[in-house]
């Protein structure tokens, strides 16, 4: 068979502002793979299916990322994907398989080893795609903070931003299932509706309805899940009971322009606010078998609910970028590389 | 014996910035009081021996303050304070007891009941000021807040901001009898000698030293000790180890005007910060027997070292409110009402 090409995702350039599809990222098509002859020395290759799009991934796009690694000009972006086994020479890895870990957005790899790669089970018989979202990075996220820091008693009240989101979407739930009062924001009314059908009791769209005005009304709030930072953590602090826990997944309104300045930190002592920053890493090893014995199980049967905005092909994927760091994303992004 | 005159500094008017004498508040000697006929309606006599001054205080002087009551014009200021009974008609309450509790800002009083006062026993003859400072209010909020969420370690490093302060200052001696390295901020050269004098590793003028530098340098923290808020909590957000414990007792750079605005809140996030604010009252049920069993003894025999600020005579108390709001006090403020 004849190469084909490998269509990839590259970053560009960091941007200022937002990531704008052909400027901070190109999809290029230049390169050529053999699927059948290309040389695995050992490994696997992989034909990605689909790669997760995440607010988190604007801290990639910075030369002085605060996380570990940061987008290379030239190479492909990356995140976390599912991809399905072509060829492998690993013991262990056969054709037909499914990959999950962090994969370049790209049609075809080859990879060495299954360091830092799970193979999927998929007992639930789950949509491929969900392993990046309800079922993987974001419903981990969501699941580890909310078990380790929510403290949630039945009766609070809940305040959750990006409501709609991956993250948010299944905060809501869980907030729910523990009894509590759910306050939703989202910026969208097709994004509130999502979080009314999931269960919150109180959904709004901040861009159009003061956020202040329906804490004022609805809250105190008693735990907040933050994904935004800026104004809505500013309302949430004004608008906290007395200890109240605040859960800091994201502060999106700061990651592509300075983000509005917070005021009311002085509620942190007089209200004796907790506020818990974390990342998944660490609370990882505690609840990992936890989740993944119940999670996909939930989702199958229709207890969880979630909803994905898919992006067919990787050359629309710099769009997809673009639109979850604006929040024009109907709900969860996911970029669908192949079909299988 | 013919009625003296009972001097009371008055709250005057609500200040836009800085509690400036004779204005936000006022000295007043109209009032009289005959110490021997005054009736006491079964309560006691008391003569006030000092009171204390708190940088907290500012948050009195709001009429919408966030402390649950705040100052009323024409009425005396109120704070901790230690008085000698003088007479009593109420069982258990003796002429000569010492009393401590929240006392007017003035040179005699009647209080009607012990309801939120107690006898000071002072088994280790300390001076009764110690009773507002060390060993009083502000060492319950080192010592409590320090256990309860420092979760410090061995060689980990503290940072200490108004580190000669009376909550500061015990913090900096906690650290260290706890093994940790500690640096410590104070806004004088005298106060940083202080500082150093009571065990902190590094201490510096936050006013002619750039303390991004010297965290930079000495850092990162693994315990923020947070007093002032604004620039020294964004300077410690920036130079946070992973897993840092924040505990916010107090910002007092935004008390009198507005805060600085703190940019470096991302940092929540990728280090994985806790903070904690606090109120002593939610504390003091845990640790209060505790630490009146083991602090007055460690102050008696030396071991934790305090240092005051007195100002002798109420006339000057509106100074000393000022002062500690402008950081110009040289330690923990205490006024001198009467002597003994």
């Amino acid at each position: 068979m004849a190469p084909v090409k490998n269509g990839r995702l590259l970053f560009n350039e960091y941007p200022e502002g937002y990531p704008i599809p052909g400027k901070t990222t190109v999809y290029d098509e230049s390169e050529t793979i053999d699927l059948e002859n290309v040389p695995l020395d050992g490994g696997f290759l992989l034909k990605v299916l689909n790669v997760s799009v995440d607010p988190y991934l604007r801290g990639k796009m910075r030369v002085d990322s605060a996380y570990s690694d940061h987008f290379l000009p030239g190479k492909p972006v990356y995140n976390l994907g599912v991809g399905v086994v072509l060829r492998s020479e690993l013991s262990g890895v056969k054709p037909g398989d499914h990959i999950y870990g962090y994969l370049p957005f790209q049609q075809y790899v080859v990879k060495p080893s299954l360091d830092d790669y799970q193979i999927l089970q998929n007992e639930h018989n789950l949509p491929w795609s969900a392993f990046v979202g309800v079922a993987g990075m974001p419903g981990e996220t969501a699941y580890y903070s909310w078990k380790e820091y929510s403290s949630a008693k039945k009766g609070e009240v809940a305040f959750v931003s990006t409501a709609a989101g991956s993250v948010g979407s299944f905060i809501v739930q869980l907030a729910k299932a523990d009894g509590l009062k759910v306050i939703a924001s989202a910026g969208s009314d097709e994004k509130v509706a999502f979080a009314k059908s999931i269960g919150a009791d109180v959904a709004f769209n901040y861009k159009t309805t003061d956020t202040n005005e329906v804490l004022a009304k609805e809250g105190p709030i008693d735990v907040y899940y933050d994904n935004v930072g800026g104004s809505s953590l500013d309302a949430a602090l004004a608008h906290a009971s007395q200890g109240a826990r605040f859960i800091e997944c994201g502060m999106i309104s700061g990651y592509n322009a300075d983000p509005p300045p917070v005021k009311n930190l002085m509620s942190i002592i007089y209200k004796e606010i907790k506020i818990f920053g974390f990342l998944i890493t660490s609370l990882r090893p505690k609840y990992v078998d936890e989740f993944y014995r119940e999670v996909p199980k939930l989702v199958a049967n229709g207890t969880i609910k979630y909803l994905e905005d898919r992006t067919q092909g990787l050359q629309y994927a710099g769009h997809a970028l673009e639109a979850v760091q604006r929040g024009t994303n109907k709900a969860k992004s996911v970029i669908i590389v192949n079909e299988e």
